[in-house]
């Protein structure tokens, strides 16, 4: 028999990461900030377990051609599958119909978590990830729609984002109209094509999306996409309305003219009438929330608006091109997912931000607090037959609030012992060797000291004068001198 | 074929639940209380995902006779087990070892999330349940394992429950030379009933622990219980330990009697000893912290020191006797958790909370916050027609930071709106009709007035007169009037 020598690699599976306490600081203000912003609106938080029975999460897993694969799925004893959720909206869905006669209609609530996909992982995509989303279920009416695009809008403001990203807002209703329009109702293949290339309307400008609606387009690289083969009069109809001036007031009549006077796109058109007049008397200018006929999303999934969460500035992509930073969230109405559950029809509306896509963006811009939390006071081990006496003045600073600990490594060495506190960020360390044990008095050596003259003090030499590397306390006193500090510390970092 | 009628039914796969609003806003205060004494003793937050490579996870499953199983497991693309991990402590032992370079040592953490067990869910036994974990990894001494007991006491102090606990101490070396004293350190299924017998010293006393070293204890129902089968030497010697005063200094002599003068039996007694001399120092007197020679915990993965965190008072169990509440976390030293991914030795000590149980204790001695939040202040639709109008008024309302909504639901009736806005704990609603809006008023209702009226107001007709429960108000003053109303339920409130 083989020797087992190998040693366990520590490795996580692919698509899976650790967070540190730096990223978990700045992640916990960002939500803070989305919460305080959900909660003025009105919403209340609720959270949903990481399981659900397979067959409640439904096939209605958006963005995808493959509905019910990519998701992690396992038998239970009783022969029922269930699988880790994909998203937070199908279990909110199971959770409002459970407790249909207990909750308040309309149904508001935000809910924050993570949400696991089976899929090949890449760079920024994971296969575990949290979202954060709002929904109203129990709410027909545009205005609830609206209500979504503005809260999204007070979220990306309340963030430090103002100036720097568009709500864009579009309707299912409207798009099923055109294509109708244009003769395509039972094409549906045709459709996708059309649909994929209005959404690329934005990064392929007119003439680009005029061809993958007819023959076809090389890009640069010379890679052929195939058209959707439209005649002429199709093409003319389907641009007409994909380039209708989203900042005019007589978008919503050229929209009109593509989807017809009656029917489900004259509905979706006066659903986004509604919506710009709810934004006017809120006062959201077209350049925060925009109605924007290019906007396509979950083809599967909504029933009326949809919109999307757009960061405007320009980033850098992995092919070195500048392009804008794109979306961190969206969503839309979704009438029927609840009642797969119930028979009544239950109308509903939500979106959803993609914490981690969002983070990186506040990061980029410099919007997320990524600094390293002050670590604690720590009190080195000079001598381990004092090591009570040494726990005895941890005791005492953490009684007064002080973040504080003893040195618990193995090592006595005091280089290795300062090293650490330096790691640590701690603001200073607590020196008591015997002749400060037999004078009544310890060493408080003063960390922040250091770095804080790097920053931009003139008078170096008058200020350490001031606030000297390391001194002599009374053992008595060491409470009250940690505690100066620290406020020292403070008011010099504001 | 059939036609297909049936509805999905929305429930739950078993053992898994939803946190409302409520629930949500009382476990935040506690983690907030909780995670500040884990900082103020300098441990910082770590969060590691919900997946792990299986043979990552090992067979350390604590407290289970059956290591590997229990554990929810998915076979990866690659073929490689991964499993959902069942606790925070091997998770922090892969992130350690993956990391081992650029991390400070001794490393600190906290660490909060949901764990998975799949087992058979039952009374208070979910199969998704929340920990809440603090460990110094590479911190050999008995100065780390006190300092994790001092911690778990401030804790609950810090949660309200002083007086309510008691942390008891042993360790797992003591406890091995125990069973080596009383000649059974090659019996390891004899020595697995005395263990167990020791464990249960608490609940049956002498009397009973010696029935079960011996042939065995008939309960009161009749169920029999087989014992260990020792002679009367083995059960003297098993009692004399088990018996030990652990309010007594001499505690450590009679535990050395049993264990021998040397081996590891006396190192555990050893540090022990040392422990106890860390709780003298810090002040932590024997009615919160206390050696107890009768605690045994998870059998397989401790290696030193184990504690175990008790409340002590008195509550009903689900056969109607009065039983102490009992234990809401534990913890210990496990040596040799890390160092399967490493050559060499990493000695760590931590302690793990029990989210649940703990919110479940707080709740029954009144320290959980479980009051309802104040709700939003609710515009009621009064007239589809001026929907703008109400969503300019909420957004007004939300610009000054009060939290308030525009009824979304489909309902024209006043009624049932009104039900809405109480439902929703709304402080108020703002109501305007035709008459109002062309008088250029609106009115507001005071919901609050109601509830706090009933609470213990002495002369109700002068307070009713001082605060009438529906007032006209200028629209131009809405957001004045319902910010002074707000006010003046704060005050009231307190």
């Amino acid at each position: 028999m083989a020797k087992k020598t190998k040693r366990l690699q520590p490795t996580l599976p692919r698509g899976f990461v650790d967070r540190d306490a730096v990223e978990i600081h700045a992640l916990e203000q960002m939500f803070h900030r989305i919460r305080s912003v959900y909660e003025r609106y009105g919403f209340d938080p609720l959270e949903t377990p990481l399981f659900e029975y397979t067959e409640s999460l439904g096939k209605f897993l958006p963005d995808t051609d493959r509905p019910n694969a990519g998701v992690f799925s396992l038998q239970d004893d009783d022969e029922k599958w269930m699988s880790l959720r994909y998203d937070l909206t199908a279990p909110l869905a199971r959770y409002f119909a459970q407790n249909f006669d207990a909750l308040p209609k309309p149904f508001r609530s935000y809910r924050q978590g993570y949400v696991f996909r089976n899929e090949k992982p890449g760079p920024g995509r994971f296969r575990q990830f949290m979202q954060f989303d709002a929904d109203s279920v129990g709410a027909p009416d545009p205005s609830a729609d609206a209500e979504m695009c503005m809260m999204m809008a007070d979220v990306l403001d309340e963030l430090g984002l103002n100036g720097k990203f568009i709500i864009r807002v579009n309707n299912r209703k409207v798009l099923d109209g055109v294509l109708a329009g244009a003769g395509l109702a039972d094409e549906p293949e045709k459709s996708l094509i059309v649909l994929r290339a209005i959404d690329k309307m934005d990064r392929l400008g007119e003439e680009g999306v005029k061809l993958l609606l007819g023959a076809g387009r090389k890009d640069e690289s010379g890679d052929f996409t195939e058209g959707a083969g439209l005649n002429d009069d199709q093409i003319a109809r389907i641009l007409a309305y994909v380039t209708a001036d989203a900042d005019a007031d007589q978008m919503f009549d050229v929209l009109k003219a593509q989807v017809g006077e009656d029917g489900t796109g004259a509905e979706g058109v006066e659903e986004l009438r509604a919506m710009q007049s709810f934004f006017d008397a809120a006062g959201y200018s077209r350049d925060k929330v925009k109605i924007d006929p290019s906007v396509v999303r979950g083809l599967e999934y909504y029933t009326g608006a949809v919109f999307e969460a757009e960061l405007t500035f320009p980033v850098t992509n992995e092919k070195g091109q500048t392009v804008v930073f794109g979306s961190v969230g969206g969503g839309g109405r979704y009438d029927g997912l609840v009642s797969r559950f119930r028979s009544e029809p239950v109308p509903a509306t939500g979106f959803s931000i993609g914490v981690s896509r969002l983070a990186h963006a506040l990061q980029l811009v410099g919007e997320l607090g990524n600094e390293e939390k002050a670590g604690p006071v720590v009190v080195l081990v000079m001598d381990k037959e004092q090591t009570a006496s040494y726990q005895g003045m941890v005791s005492e600073l953490r009684k007064a609030g002080i973040r504080a600990e003893m040195f618990l490594g193995a090592s006595k060495n005091m280089a290795k012992q300062m090293k650490y506190a330096d790691k640590r960020n701690a603001p200073a360390v607590v020196i008591e060797g015997s002749d400060e044990r037999e004078a009544g008095e310890v060493q408080v050596k003063d960390l922040a000291a250091g770095k804080l003259a790097s920053k931009d003090i003139t008078d170096n030499a008058e200020w350490r004068a001031a606030r000297p590397a390391q001194v002599s306390v009374k053992r008595g006193d060491l409470v009250e001198h940690i505690k100066a500090l620290l406020e020292q510390n403070a008011a010099e970092e504001e």
